[in-house]
């Protein structure tokens, strides 16, 4: 008897282009993985369309962790049902979340799993509101770059992944939130179902004078996931010892905007403006701050979602062959929300 | 019968060139000042040469504040004796020092001073280890930068009014210290007169592999004066969780050093190092500080020079009439430790 086969995305190329395109990926096929003691073998049920997840296609950089090897199968934040258990805190039938491959079927030690057993409103919010978007929007606002009720935050991709979310939290916090977005169309979404109090769009040509009027007592809190061209706009704006937590810069020549020769596309001139305005700017990678932080995370999360004051935006793409696609419309910023790709049911 | 006549140093032009170069003051005299209700005339004693005061007399830039108009006399940070008073606070023969005119004497309003009474070694510690150098220094490693026993701390400017001081105190701190000079000698002296473990020559060839091998184990803090190459060769060094103090930039084009083309010299490629290493960036203007902090600091600050445990360099140019020269070598690097004039016994 053949063992069944595992559908799966491989990674068949680099890019080629600064964006990542479809095509570096191919459907592929494996042998149904079998597991061992300690490993628990889950059906995929969501997989997130992460833009981090660029870090593991492209090229080697200084920066990349765990770069993924040519002909093997993409890795990703996952969701999936428990169909077969050798760990003792997994039964089958259960709801778990970790990083796995995509692909129909994979095999993961139960160490690395997180059980959702919290009672998640729905097993995608462990990608979203409960997973790394959702975490970092949190400790972005609570720990790097803190705002007080009153003060003007800005949020860089309004309708990303994190960025609807931390609009959402910023305004738990009293605050003025000004979104930034890459359509018009965007920036309503965002005000209307993320609940911004105005979003500009960044492709407008008077984008910048239309942010200095969205923000009249200039800005407190920049949650910085762009650079280029909003990060120019922004810190212009900035208050005195106004904080910046940097999370991404989906802005980047590799989002196809060309550097912009504004005043802090240069260091000399961003350290400058980091002097004169007192800045505070921290670098986050959500997954540092989990140990110890994710238990009380949960809790407010799940609160914020019972009581409807976080409404999480999911953009669902449907079949595993469709991943390729979906995760190169991340990059062409065609996601509204957390985009994910729907497996199975 | 006239009023004798009192010597000051007068801003005649902008500066042509990226340094400020001696050329742009000019020796000119004003009638003696007559004080009134609240103010005290004072006999300048000593002149600070801060490398901040170029954004005074610069043209005006976003970053500027208060700049001096042309005509008018140059202003800095000076310690003086009272020699005529209407303020409650000060009476005739004691030591003050605030900011006011080069010039022999000043008119200055009592709530401006600051009464030397609190018994510093010598007057002109006013103006390094007790005034803002000192200040500057403790605050970043105290608040902005703070450094654990062990760590690495990189000093930008190790000659410079602050960074010989910051050296110290990291070293009091139980810091492994690496400074960064602009010469051989300056090293040397570095060294030999500052503590520093080591001290790396910016201007050497191969500088960047000389402090990769300085720091071993690291650059886990960076009292970042220079900016430029200096950057881009601490940065790709720093540890998970570094931070930088962002207090100046010595090193950028108005020091006559060209824009380095390196990898952290456009604020993409920094942020994602940023971002990488998650890393804290935070401006320092120590000003902002004094309130609350100050009183605790001058204690500190006197038990370290009572005991011998900070050595303040001062690098004395006589004559009120050497202070355009004393300031332009600022800029030049001529400096070791807090450059002064002496304006009077």
């Amino acid at each position: 008897m053949n063992t069944p086969a595992n559908r799966q995305i491989i990674l068949a190329e680099r890019p080629r282009y600064i964006v990542p395109t479809a095509s570096i990926f191919k459907l592929g096929s494996a042998p149904m993985p079998q597991i061992e003691e300690g490993q628990v073998l889950l059906r995929t049920l969501w997989l997130a369309m992460e833009s981090t997840l660029y870090a593991r296609v492209q090229r080697v950089t200084a920066i990349q962790r765990d770069p993924i090897k040519l002909k093997d199968a993409m890795v990703g934040s996952a969701v999936g049902r428990v169909v077969e258990s050798k760990h003792p805190r997994f039964k089958v039938g259960d709801l778990a979340s970790g990083l796995w491959n995509w692909a129909d079927f994979a095999a993961v030690k139960g160490e690395r799993l997180r059980n959702l057993d919290f009672g998640p409103q729905k097993p995608s919010y462990a990608l979203g509101p409960y997973g790394l978007p959702g975490f970092a929007a949190y400790i972005a606002l609570d720990t790097l770059a803190p705002p007080q009720a009153g003060e003007t935050v800005v949020v860089g991709t309004a309708l990303g992944s994190l960025g609807h979310l931390a609009g959402q939290i910023a305004k738990l916090k009293g605050c003025r939130v000004v979104g930034i977005a890459g359509s018009a169309e965007r920036c309503q979404l965002a005000v209307e179902k993320a609940g911004f109090d105005v979003c500009v769009n960044r492709e407008a040509e008077d984008f910048e004078a239309q942010l200095k009027a969205a923000c009249g007592k200039g800005v407190d809190v920049y949650v910085e996931t762009l650079g280029g061209r909003a990060l120019d706009a922004v810190v212009p704006l900035m208050n005195t010892g106004a904080r910046i937590a940097a999370v991404g810069q989906m802005a980047t020549p590799h989002f196809g905007e060309a550097l912009a020769r504004g005043r802090t596309q240069n260091t000399m001139n961003f350290m400058s403006e980091i002097i004169a305005r007192r800045l505070s700017v921290r670098g986050l990678v959500a997954s540092d701050h989990v140990q110890g932080r994710v238990k009380v995370f949960h809790q407010q999360m799940k609160a914020w979602l019972d009581e409807g004051r976080i409404k999480p935006m999911e953009d669902v793409v449907a079949g595993l062959e469709n991943a390729p696609d979906a995760f190169q419309g991340v990059f062409e910023g065609r996601n509204r929300g957390t985009r994910l790709v729907k497996v199975a049911d």
